[in-house]
């Protein structure tokens, strides 16, 4: 249902455009700012905007920074041989999460998507391209999605890098740690199959 | 996870103080902050700020209004002789959705819940009595929640009008439309054979 109160309803409007929010939640959304201190919705305000405008791209792997540089590029203790190729920020963050990788990071801002439109210049591979001009990359670990757009990214992206001498390298297919095989999808089990290793 | 960058580790929060907002969830929305363009994050955070700043109580009914007074006290076309008390704005919302009321709300903001230290004079009581006294309402119909607090609630407002030989009437208790009777609680199922009526 609609209100006749314009600011509220313009407010869930708000609310429900971003993906995964039905209008229930945007509703409760709305009205939890009404229930905001003046302070609080000032604050609630300023940090869109301030995240609006303080964050930009780190002009060396695009991933997302408050400056010229993302924090990971400014870092002195990263392997500088080595660089993780993803489709998104976030994906940066889930590898953070493993504690596991010292290396660098590109991120592509999309996958090569015909479908979509997307072809190899609407993401950043020239970027990746350039970085690689230098000879101090060794190696780039391909670890866009496991989706078909990932997969022909990748495919796309080695082809590029082989020929300059550099080793490239894909993430791990198969079955996820801690699932049951039972549920497992053929091709995932197929894969974890093909990519067993000797005990 | 916490990302290193102040603005959107700042909007993350935000997001997830809401109610109902898991952590995934703020992090997508942030990630949708960071995507729109510069006019629309602006749109967003006006939007905020507007309806926290526009939006008062009425001054009748206590419900929301974006003036002195709410769309429905502002009415012409409403039965001035009948009062619905409700909880929650919400409620408001909901009882218009059937399209049957047409008489006027009353907004008490809350309901007597002494474990919560919300006693009479913390919600809007005073309120609505002062709304009684020209003699023009003739019939109160307690709509708060079907729950302890609603309930005892509706049984004091109840208390405090009959002497002022206003008719006050609750809402009916029963089974929901559609339901099945099969996973109808028993309370509610009894309260639907006490309220039985002749077919």
């Amino acid at each position: 249902m609609s209100y006749n109160l314009a600011p509220l309803q313009n407010l869930i409007d708000q609310f429900e455009r971003m993906q995964g929010i039905g209008h229930k939640t945007a509703q409760r959304m709305a009205f939890y700012v009404l229930g905001l201190s003046d302070s609080e919705a000032e604050q609630f305000a300023n940090a869109i905007m301030d995240a609006h405008t303080k964050i930009k791209q780190c002009k060396v792997c695009c991933d997302l920074a408050d400056g010229d540089l993302c924090p990971i590029c400014k870092a002195d203790n990263r392997d500088k041989s080595v660089i993780c190729v993803v489709e998104d920020p976030r994906d940066v963050a889930a590898i953070e999460r493993t504690h596991e990788y010292k290396g660098l990071y590109h991120v592509l801002h999309g996958a090569i998507s015909p479908m979509d439109n997307i072809g190899p210049d609407q993401i950043r591979i020239k970027e990746l391209i350039a970085r690689l001009s230098d000879g101090e990359v060794e190696e780039v670990i391909m670890a866009t999605n496991p989706t078909v757009e990932g997969e022909a990214t990748a495919m796309y992206i080695s082809r590029l890098l082989k020929p300059m001498g550099i080793t490239v390298s894909r993430l791990a297919y198969g079955v996820p740690v801690g699932a049951d095989l039972e549920y497992a999808d053929e091709v995932t089990l197929s894969r974890a199959l093909d990519g067993r290793s000797l005990l």
